[in-house]
């Protein structure tokens, strides 16, 4: 078929752009001095233009409808990326060409000025451009909009397909109703911060367990490194390119540790998509709810489980001689567990983590709905945060401008981070009717774990839908219960 | 005038692309593992499509036709532009797509396979690739022919506008009559290695002295990082994107120093051309010999001097206590400048430097002339060593693996190594009409030399001959006289 011909040359043209995608980002965030950033920034809009064309190309258009219509003789996994593509193509074209390419060049430029406020915790620096960001994200609103989705649905559906604000609304109001009573409970009296943590823990040290970490989680180094960053992140392209990043705290033993297993549980995932999908524009995750449930799976119910630790606690203290020798591993686990009101989200609890969430979905509906202005944003930040948790952040640093999002232009992706979460607890229900999950860990690894999960889901990619993939491996369509119970019977102990 | 409309339209394309070459290059050498470096080259190789599909485009070629017709109305530089343009588009036409194309790909995915040949000293595994990469070098020299531009002197032309064979063959016979003999006379009984220098030297250390030479160079670190990798090197895109790299030897304390003296050398002409020429094709070095010329300027004549090191030899000290405690100024700048005979080229001494570049000239000129097979340079390049240096190389590691260019892709490359370091020579003295060069030092900065070089040569970018600025910065035609007597008059002391 001629068109298929043309629309795989086209694709894989695509899918080239997509690697630059991935390596300036990566770029940027590792290596790119300041200066540099905002130079090379009108080299990335001239990309973008070019990738914009090759998407919006009218005979690509054409061939896309054409095996769109008959897409019965097309195998399954090109079918859907058809019908993703189509949709895709029609979104991309209702963007016009000039804004498509402007918020590249508004954002990476915006990139360092964004780490710079940062650092001296001072929003109005970075006002100007999140401005033109929250303005770019109003008009996607007005460019993308269908008659079933509008507004904000329509940020919320491109990072999570087929969720809007109703299912959001009805997941987040069952958290409020069933675990903000119980969070404010727990974190009423919260235990001191043992005295052991307050020593300093040798950067070098700490990357050498992480790399240890990596090796436990069975990531084979020979197709991704692991660098640092300011925030820390998963990139890279196919099966073949994962990498991830950490920020090393010389003050916080463990912030590194689960960062890397967090982001070593997102690569896990990329690792083990099926290879036939490289190339093609159907690999990588299902989506970033999807996405975050399994780096949250490996985090929280593998890393911070008892079971994980009692085989790896050991390594930990021997690398943090003499600073860990007094601290058994019941003590250790007891910490990792700790749940206390905090002001960074990346640094949140397990526990009170969904608040962080709900806090940032509720700012972002303002925001986008334009009921809030971003001149105004730190001053609601800190008096919704308060009003959540019972305490201030101190600045803008511990508090609206701790998050990275926004500054590369993405609004409505939080949400799927607490979605994450309780996709992460409905499987962690799953697989244990298939094995013990804390058994399976005395072996030294993740791969019984990892097994399951690259059968179960992570062999999709992206060739089917988030929610078809879940029932898939669960049997049953999303049901946020199994999270609200999971926490509510971990943290009642 | 349309035409230059559509020229400059497709130039902001084709330098987007440049940029995606300079960063697939910095990845692949400092962060990609070695299984994404083949992965991510079939990105590589349809990205290298689209650039030749730019630059061979009919449209493109019939606007820069009609410039160049056109010519006398356009400013100086922009005249030049489309002079090479309208050559290096009627070269990229003779060249076959997808021999373009899966050149790349080859390099891709030898440059792994060459860093582990290199690491097991094991010439046989990289060899397949080589031959590949020998044979395309065979064919450009077919494809490229010109009526007088034939074989070898078509891939020397590449790298050196104007120098061909017969003006190389000039040069190095000069140097062979004037030099060797008297290099044999000086490395027939070369000094002892300092046993103060057979300690080991910490390479955070080593890093905190090289950061501190970038800023005695006035590199301003907002436009670009320091890096490591196998083998040191400066690349970047513009005046405000240039990144250096280099290695550190825990066992030599003075390797990585003269890396990053030289890589900045090569960084400052990058940052110092007139910022007018960034984002058209004419920014950048004027050839790899002027290149060359900066940063062995650096290197050799600033950076192994007395004047040098009377201000800097006093923080090197400070940092590496106790380890050089005995060591005085004049010991140091002795060893600095000790030469005798050695395996390795990017290792060797100033002066016994431009016999290392001479066999590789020769092999170059056997290998593409079909007189040398890719299975026999092995024992041939062992051969013509040990005829030239009176040592035989003890594996391929410390042979004909040593470099990277081949690796790389890269024939014709090499000499303008020897022809760089004469044209420092030449620019040396010109300068020191001007002012006192080593008196200048004294400041504890590179200022007044960089502002010499930056007016006299950097700001020209590519947009002239490289012949024709070294005719404006000293007032007379390249003259290797200066850099034979430069040698001699150095090392008889």
């Amino acid at each position: 078929m001629r068109e298929l011909e043309f629309y795989l040359a086209q694709r894989r043209k695509i899918a080239a752009f997509d690697y630059v995608d991935f390596l300036t980002e990566w770029d940027a965030q590792t290596d790119a001095a300041a200066g540099s950033i905002a130079a090379d920034s009108v080299y990335q809009a001239a990309l973008s233009e070019m990738k914009y064309r090759l998407t919006t190309d009218p005979e690509f258009e054409r061939c896309v409808n054409e095996l769109y219509l008959r897409r019965d003789r097309l195998d399954e996994a090109l079918r859907h990326e058809i019908e993703v593509v189509r949709r895709s193509v029609e979104d991309t074209k209702r963007i016009p060409m000039d804004e498509y390419a402007r918020i590249r060049e508004i954002t990476a430029k915006g990139y360092p000025v964004y780490v710079d406020a940062k650092k001296k915790g001072d929003f109005a620096l970075f006002r100007p451009y999140l401005e033109q960001i929250v303005d770019y994200n109003r008009k996607l609103t007005v460019w993308l909009e269908r008659p079933q989705l509008k507004g904000y649905d329509v940020l919320l559906d491109r990072y999570e397909p087929h969720y809007t604000q109703a299912k959001y609304d009805a997941f987040f109001n069952m958290l409020r109703d069933k675990l903000v009573p119980f969070v404010r409970e727990r974190t009423a009296h919260p235990t001191p911060v043992p005295q052991w943590t307050r020593q300093r823990f040798d950067k070098a040290k700490q990357r050498e367990f992480c790399e240890y970490i990596r090796d436990v989680m069975c990531f084979d180094k020979n197709f991704g490194i692991m660098k640092e960053s300011e925030h820390p992140f998963t990139s890279g392209i196919g099966t073949d390119d994962v990498r991830i990043t950490t920020h090393y705290y010389e003050n916080d033993l463990v912030s590194s540790i689960f960062s890397v297993i967090h982001e070593t549980g997102h690569a896990t995932y990329e690792r083990q998509c099926d290879p036939a999908l490289n190339g093609t524009l159907s690999g990588g995750g299902a989506s970033l709810g999807m996405h975050e449930s399994q780096s949250r799976f490996y985090e929280n119910m593998i890393g911070r489980s008892r079971a994980f630790w009692a085989v790896h606690y050991p390594r930990l203290r021997q690398i943090f001689a003499p600073q860990l020798d007094g601290v058994g591993l019941d003590e250790f686990v007891a910490y990792i567990n700790r749940t206390e009101a905090s002001f960074i989200r990346t640094e949140a609890d397990e526990l009170t983590y969904p608040l962080h969430i709900m806090l940032r979905y509720e700012i972002e509906q303002q925001l986008i709905g334009g009921k809030l202005r971003v001149g105004d944003l730190p001053e609601y930040w800190n008096g919704k945060f308060t009003e959540y948790f019972g305490i201030t952040p101190p600045d803008d640093a511990a508090g609206v401008l701790q998050d990275v999002h926004w500054a590369y232009g993405d609004f409505g992706y939080f949400p799927t981070y607490a979605l994450g979460s309780a996709i992460a607890a409905q499987l962690y229900h799953a697989m244990s009717r298939d094995f013990d999950v804390e058994q399976s860990l005395a072996s030294g690894t993740t791969r019984e774990i990892n097994a399951w999960l690259g059968s179960h889901v992570h062999r999709y990619g992206a060739s089917k839908y988030p929610d078809e993939i879940l029932r898939l491996a669960t049997g049953e369509d999303f049901d946020p219960n199994y999270y609200v119970d999971y926490l509510i019977n971990k943290y009642s102990v």
